[in-house]
């Protein structure tokens, strides 16, 4: 099985992790091909990236000596590790290497410091550091625990466009520079250790996919080896079932369709950006969430299919104000949608749910709290003439609303959910406020006061989740 | 009390209707001020309106004599209910206004014959002329029963701008000639009977308010004599909770409020338009729908209130296709919603739901089904680039498709209706495709496929109306 | 040798005229073949196109009985012609001829004044009736002179657009009817007499060209004929080297080019406007302009070459102001120029010269007097930003000037002739405020106050043409 | 009397040109107040500032000792002045100054190489190094003389807006600092050596006021310290009035107006752009032009008046198409002429000259050569509906054309200038293709063919100015 794994910031954040890391990668590496990306390190008390942007910033503000108090603590941090987990040899090979990248640095921070200003081209040589430093220490330990491992920077893979900062990957180039490059070594048995965040332009110039830019790199090639699967190694079991502060029962997903995923993309830090994966959703790539802490956990598998499990999950959206515009002459008015939502653009918000349910006459959707304002602003001028026509009479706002958010692919086409979920609703009490279903979405979404919200979300995961144990 | 009242083609059809009309006129305008607005009679095998405007088409195209069979038969119609219903005295005296009206027609169809085209200012002279005919004829029906009655051509009243053939009200003109033309009649006991349908510019040219104007009239002078109710005759008791063809315990609703009128506003046409009756909704001023036929019956009263019942109808629109545009990259795309809209309003279509979930990666809306192949058209279009780059990766169709919807505006704050609804659903085993409630309506709106509409209506009828006698 | 020609409303504005017009016509019918084009008689009392007009919106402002005086007096003006120039057997079958356009017309007005309207539609039935009338009359007077014609509405022959009041021929469709109408007539020896100003549609609407429109029905089926010569009969000798109340040595000019008519185009009624005649000129067919009155003179020949004089007259237009924007941020300013005349258009004036020299510090232009407040305040808008940062310093206007033109083809190529023309100018003592030569015109343009007009014009007059005895 | 008068680059560009400098600065400085703004020193071998460039590109394309070459020739520049002009004490003290600046380039260039990249802010910082270094020798040279003098950055003086590369100057700021900074020298008969070219922002970081700022640095600091003259020392005696290669007998022009020197803009190096002097001429504060290598020559003044004479120079714009758009249809096409020059200004070419006569049915102007190809494709798509419609026939180009264009303020009011002009021009068989002449310009603008140009220079040159010895 060809594999590629990533491990994030905390999973390569001390001496202890990296150590599971090897295991973990050694243990697979026997029996599989194994590429291997990985983030910057990620210590309690020093966070790499963080570390060096800064740095940056005081290097153009005139600050020529802004890494002199940075450097020692990256140094002493990664050689740190190195004592623990990489063979003398080794080490005396990895030392100079760190010393060179960081020598680089004080460079870059130098000349930054002579022109005063930062460019975006400048932090990019800046902010990926941290990955060059912690793929060539990673790499060092693996062989140090008997694995051969190769340090190698994306950017001899991964072409991107010159949008520093922010770059996006160019194909075919990247599929057939990373295969050149990698697919040698995986048939010599070497792990390839990958820096992610980083690539290079078609002239070499290094860039940054944009910060959590790691998991896009895995996922790139994830898809441009045609990886079996690919694994997110994170610091938890999997996907939960509900945010567990609010639902002590949550439980850890075993398995979920791509889509499911995609409708929780809004749950918290431990779903992937569907935008991210993207490239193994194409390619039907299984992914796998795993815990470098807990090994032996299967994790939650997405896939195509998922489990065809009806309602998996409830997650709720705090902090929106939901605004409603609405007359008696929006009824068969042509384009006014397009004016509202034209509207809402200007003001810059994202819209979070529409309903307009088949009167027509209103149309209501929820935006971030902080953008409700400058939204009804937008709407007022908009629809000026038609506030004077009495066509539009009223522009409300309902705030702080919550939209809660039942996740399932299994729900399309099983009669009776939405009934055992307003059932339940119903018999917490709860108001409803708004409800949205679209037809191809594994979701339904309430929008309900932020006063409701906990209990909403515990009303339905009790409904399904808990009392099914079957679910699992 | 001030009554303004209204009958409508089919309650003003033939000389048992029309008498029917002065038995009801006569009785409330013993105690009350009664203001009467007629149709053009629509008698089963010849509806005036209609019969005028084919003979200005036909005078168009170049027949001279275009009106030379129509002018007899419009004559025997009106005269064979004066015959019934008129006294000899008034006969005399309305014959020679009928002919005159009716010559003038015929003089206007040689004038656009000996011109070659019909213009919106010319055919608003000839399709008023119905209501005026009748208007006559209904007084004098009337004062051969003994009230005191007199015709009155709106154009004496209502001041419209000049469009011609679609014209809108100006105020406060029509507020003040209105009530100085017609109070001092109400205070002499004098039944107005206005003509329905047609005003006159300021500078006196006829126009018209559109098809099915006749309504907007009475709401009109409803509004502007400060009315204490304003009643529309129908040929039906009143507002039914479903279309009893699908559900035939369907039941007349004794009260509604304005928003509940406003919602059901697709569901047939013994609904009012929202938009016809604003003038009355603004001033608070109840409507009943009442029966010509039943006039025991007390009806269905509107007003400000209704009777807070929670579900109060179930009606359907069918003919429709759900389309669903979505794709990983809309997360999060400002702006993609007043794109989506705007392609939509290029394609000329009403919409008539929408329902966006939380997870942003979709939005569907649910259109006339022989508009969805265009507006697919304009999205592929307005989406190309959005495809090429894989943010928008399908735009679907679901069709055909019905929206049901629930209508009550007690639902809003009554938890576990929607559980009851969705429960009832679910027995039904009827699949929701997509669901949209809005905060401020009064409606639930399920997308169904059109085999399951008719069961699903039952069923939400059966779980609400039918079962609860307690909703009278 | 085909000749088609053209009669206009003074030289048919009488019996006498119209006898003119018989021998004129007969002379040449005798060895060409000819073709008659004729407007409505214009009588020194009785313009027959203005009072079909005026007829018509009286009726649409009510007065049903609009044609009653007209009728009589243009029967009565048309038959006293005929009176002197028809046979009575042919007087016999006239009289009913016209007697029936005339009902017509009753007919139309009274239409109108019933449905209180004139629509573009229906004047151009109207305002056609006196070409009809007038060919009938023209072609009798010549059969009466035993010249075998024959009168022909211009609707069995121009094909045009439905912009009623301003229609365009449409192209071949209107080549293929005259050709296959007239041809064969010509073939016979027979004249064909020819409406003026009308066509008709596809559909065979009457339409109009517009006002002054006969040159154009001349010059149209001048060139779908393949005529040999087009000539206009005028009331005067031909085109005259200046306006002979400024210069009362003016001669009139024996030999023009079609480019140097088109620099004359403003000069006054006597010349033809380039866009009238272009079908003639794109098909490089000679035209001459004759004197109805005078009809030995040769007049005025047109055609591609001219005579190769380098002055041939001076013209003047009146009533000018002349605008100046400049400061020093205009140099090198790419896109000013547009921007410049772009609030020209927008104030919608017309430019009649530009010049802007080469410093590019300033460029000025001349527009009628009467719009040049309105230009300077749009340019003030426009140039705003410009203003403020000085870039822009001075909008002046100089009012009121004159144009003087300086035309003749030959002027290209003559080294000297500026010379001599500002030579006279200076000698005269006349300040001139800008000028304008374009590298194709046949034309100097000056600008000179208008208090120098006249002794500009007499100056370059004097020192051209007049002392230029050689250029007859 | 105040004077600030400013040394162009071949003025200070060998210690023999610096030693004019210092002779002609004590010369003035013993009775006036004399500010000195000085550019960088270009030796016929050495260009400072195009060397500084280079070496800052070579540095961004990675090479890390960009400067080790250019340093020591630049240290020898300008020592070897000092050891000419310089005493050993003021020399001890210039040497490492000059050493400390370019060891600064070098750290700056090493800077760049680092980063790989060269901001418009980065060369800014470079580019204005050789004026920093001459300000300083100049001064020291000055002192030498017995002059007492002190450097000054005009980054201490000029505050600018943040457009690295072609900043402008902010008001009032600029005149308060100037006037804090250097009138306390002046009335303490000190002369201040100001740089030119540079600025700072107002957070203080170095800006250029672009290539050829020096003139405008030496406009500025004339116009704030409200000099009493303002004299720009170049290579030649003063403004000619035409250019010697064409008209061997062309003269100095001893005085000028601002139009005047506005007019000749495009003549030649040697003239003042007139945006560059803007500030003087706004406080009409007379300008000088005279020869560092010929004081004694009075040089030529300009100022608002000048000498009234009518003809002054004659110059010529070479390597111009003429393009001339025209048609019948043009012909009261309103908002042609906006179109035009729209198409022409997103062709991104410049107009030089502009003419359209009277007649509108063409317009014509010249555009530089090499632009003329682009203007006409963008004219034919622009124009495709009127070239359709027969409206426009014809775009045409005449290469290559000369504009000579004969300036004079006294020309305008003065009747027959224009007279002798053509005259001139007519005798000597120059054909002239196009004339402008806007009303307020000092200016008469002639298009000839390339062929002709030289013959219509002399020509006029020829009747005016030559013959015309009481010129002067």
């Amino acid at each position: 099985m060809r594999l590629v794994m990533k491990f994030g910031g905390t999973s390569v954040g001390s001496a202890d992790a990296i150590r599971r890391v090897t295991e973990i990668v050694g243990g697979y590496a026997r029996d599989h091909e194994v590429v291997v990306v990985v983030s910057a390190m990620n210590a309690p008390d020093l966070r790499t990236t963080d570390t060096l942007i800064a740095a940056a910033k005081a290097a153009a503000a005139g600050d020529g000596n802004a890494t002199a108090q940075v450097t020692p603590r990256l140094l002493d941090l990664h050689m740190r590790v190195a004592n623990e987990l990489v063979t003398p040899e080794e080490r005396a090979a990895l030392e100079p290497e760190i010393r060179a990248m960081l020598d680089y640095m004080s460079d870059l921070s130098r000349s930054i410091a002579v022109l005063g200003e930062l460019t975006p081209r400048a932090l990019d040589l800046f902010s990926g550091l941290g990955e060059r430093i912690n793929a060539r220490l990673i790499a060092a330990a693996l062989r140090s625990a008997g694995i051969d491992a190769e340090a190698i920077d994306a950017t001899e893979l991964i072409v991107t466009d010159d949008r520093y900062g922010n770059a996006s990957p160019i194909e075919p180039d990247t599929r057939e520079r990373s295969r050149a490059r990698l697919l040698p070594l995986l048939a010599a048995k070497r792990v390839p250790v990958v820096t992610g965040f980083i690539g290079a332009t078609r002239a070499g110039v290094p860039t940054t996919l944009g910060r959590g830019g790691s998991d896009y790199t895995c996922a790139i090639l994830g898809a441009d080896l045609d990886a079996d699967e690919v694994w997110f190694w994170k610091e938890v079991d999997g996907v939960l079932s509900a945010n567990p502060k609010v639902v002590p029962e949550a439980r850890t997903l075993p398995r979920l369709s791509y889509a499911e995923m995609g409708e929780m993309a809004y749950y918290g830090a431990n779903v992937l950006h569907p935008k991210t994966v993207q490239p193994l959703v194409h390619r039907r790539i299984p992914i796998r969430i795993r815990n470098t802490f807990n090994p032996s956990h299967p994790g939650t598998l997405i896939d195509a299919e998922g489990d065809g499990e009806s309602v998996r999950a409830i997650t709720a959206i705090k902090g929106l104000s939901l605004i409603t515009v609405g007359g008696p002459g929006m009824l068969g008015l042509t384009g006014v949608a397009a004016r509202i939502f034209g509207a809402v653009a200007r003001a810059g918000a994202n819209v979070l749910l529409i309903s307009q349910a088949s009167s027509e006459q209103s149309v209501c959707f929820a935006v971030p709290g902080d953008e409700a304002a400058k939204v009804v602003n937008e709407l007022r001028c908009e629809l000026d003439r038609e506030f004077a026509a009495h066509d539009v009479e009223h522009i409300g706002t309902i705030a702080p609303v919550v939209i809660v958010a039942v996740v399932g692919s299994g729900m399309r086409g099983t009669p009776g959910i939405a009934g055992r979920v307003f059932g339940a609703l119903g018999a917490a009490g709860v108001n409803v406020i708004a409800i949205a279903q679209g037809s191809t979405e594994n979701n339904i979404s309430l929008v309900v006061s932020e006063a409701d919200a906990d209990k909403a979300v515990r009303a339905v995961h009790g409904a399904f989740v808990t009392t099914n144990g079957g679910n699992e």
